[in-house]
């Protein structure tokens, strides 16, 4: 039996949208599902009790923050990252890769993997696909992803095509380091950039892997938005039907419709907790900005359509006053509500799959938020 | 009927110690009480209901931080603190007085009352015993102390009888000030330094005014812990016993019982909040410092006769490493137990006041809390 299964439920016929169910060794997900990210052990300034009751059945942990901050093995000893964290169900930690490409200055990349400098302490690391799943397999993580090579989107095809190859190689090292795979599942990410043509090989390069799941990679940042759906559409009709396919570090909540017209089943993004942090709510009328002048006297909720906890009880008035005196409870209260307008989001979302009404509500969320 | 009343329950053989209940326009109080800091309309870190469940059926809101921000026209355009802020509880204020003293080099004393100058914007302010009034009561407060001067502890007798008669002119223009009586109560301060004749006489000069609660003013900073005490036991001796009796910003687990000790219902302070945020926890078995590198791979929880929500799940591993990450979450992971700890000390006070244990239980905080 899989480590991670996936049930199709339901497929859009207007679009390549499907519902599913994904049952991981902590419990079952509806999908299309939106992950919140818990970067080093916590969701910033929420309990684990709150993240559930938003509607978040898996969340993201950082594989890189992880190993740095407290270390996997102390994590590990002390009964892995569900335990630390007292997060009952699903987790998926990412590769660290993408995480470590993004250090610039401090890092090298080789055949072996990558060579980096701790932002934390200036100390010297190697992150190589054997050392990332050695990572996550401490942590205990329900589904690992494979270290991969994530190619600027201004690259060249021959480099595509080089660092696809490398992305491979790295996989089958992934692949070769398991020792735990009852526990801890494997997804592949394809690579191949903005060419449909690599796309498809590199699709067909994974699926002879026979993996947990698989992800669309490299198409999150930099690309313009038409690009993006046009790759992942393209990536995911290659795919199996039987396999959930989680696009990475997407998004916002036109960005989740659009990837979900496209047959995607998982997605993270920093966007609900990092906004909230600086004070922008998603809510049903737009964004709102906490601190404007204009929630002074407001006595109303931040979105009056909201069932949030926040929205329940507390005033715009009263939550810039917390804002504007720097008082920590905002953070909670903030994003408590982004993460709650994320979970409707995908309710809304699953719902039209199944109502075959994904296309307006698509248009609707594209047409506010981008 | 007294807008705050006082039902006197048991009085102790050994000590001064009494239990009684407190009814405000917003619940009943169990006495002794401890009143958790709302500084600005929150305690920090802190939902309503999570405050509730550490026991605190008072909590207390500084007049000066709300006057100058959000600004008490504003909390009062929004239903008053308790609506502002979400507690459906008791709250009572400070007169603003000790803290706009404590401004030092932006403040000047006159009869009038003190000129101050804003230290968030620079903007100038008067503070008055009417204004103190009006600020308070357009907060809601169930409970308003009156404005006085609090001389230092280095004063000579001289200028604590000149001072202790201004506290007088003060508390009767803060009587006359009062427009809602049946909705906000008004304690008075006796002042009087160490000198116990000065003392007895500024607590008769209160009782002329028949209010509904006295506090003992001017001896938690600065003074001698056994002075404070003498104090404190000489002037509740001359304070009529159908009247709640408050000894402001107290204190450590031993002051707590030494106050009750000597006749005291009601404390409030920062110590749990503020050292729950600089990472001190207090514990049954002592002071237990977050980041102690000896914490790091602990599995136990802060405390493992502890109640709280906090040790009912996290380790002092997990908790070290949200501190050492600087993880806004420690912050309500902290505060939750501090607080929890608080009201649980509160309650063995009460039990040990029934029991007629209270000489025991005083030394034994003493001996571990100072």
């Amino acid at each position: 039996m899989r480590t991670v299964r996936y049930e199709l439920l339901h497929e859009d016929t207007a679009t390549s949208a499907r519902l599913g169910r994904m049952i991981t060794p902590h419990g079952a997900v509806d999908t299309p599902t939106f992950m919140p990210v818990g970067t080093g052990g916590s969701v910033k300034a929420m309990l684990p009790e709150e993240v559930e009751s938003t509607g978040a059945q898996v969340i993201l942990g950082n594989t890189l923050h992880l190993m740095l901050r407290p270390g996997h093995a102390l994590v590990k000893s002390l009964g892995g990252l569900h335990e630390f964290a007292q997060w009952p169900h699903s987790i998926l930690t990412d590769s660290g890769g993408f995480q470590v490409f993004s250090l610039k200055e401090l890092r090298k990349i080789t055949e072996e993997g990558v060579a980096f400098v701790s932002p934390y302490n200036g100390s010297k690391h190697m992150l190589t696909p054997e050392r990332s799943i050695e990572v996550q397999e401490a942590l205990g993580t329900d589904i690992a992803m494979a270290f991969d090579e994530c190619p600027g989107a201004d690259e060249g095809k021959a480099y595509v095509v080089k660092s696809m190859h490398r992305t491979t190689r790295w996989l089958d090292r992934c692949i070769a380091a398991r020792t735990q795979p009852e526990k801890t599942s494997l997804f592949g990410i394809v690579q191949g950039g903005l060419f449909e043509d690599l796309r498809e090989e590199h699709a067909g390069t994974l699926i002879e892997r026979d993996l947990d799941g698989y992800a669309v990679g490299g198409v999150a940042i930099g690309e313009a938005k038409d690009d993006m759906v046009r790759v992942v559409q393209h990536t995911t009709r290659f795919l199996p039907k039987d396999r959930p396919r989680y696009l990475m570090g997407v998004g916002l909540p036109g960005d989740l419709a659009r990837g979900v017209s496209a047959g995607i089943d998982m997605f993270d993004c920093v966007v609900p907790t990092r906004n909230a942090r600086t004070g922008r709510l998603f809510t049903s009328e737009g964004l709102v900005i906490v601190k404007h002048a204009k929630n002074t006297e407001d006595s109303r909720p931040i979105d009056e359509n909201c069932g949030c906890p926040t929205c329940a009880r507390f005033s715009r008035a009263y939550i810039r006053h917390l804002w504007m005196t720097n008082e920590v409870l905002v953070h909670r209260l903030t994003t408590m509500h982004n993460l709650w307008f994320f979970g409707a989001l995908m309710g809304r979302i699953r719902a039209a799959v199944k109502d075959g009404t994904l296309p307006a509500l698509t248009r609707e969320l594209v047409e506010r938020w981008g």
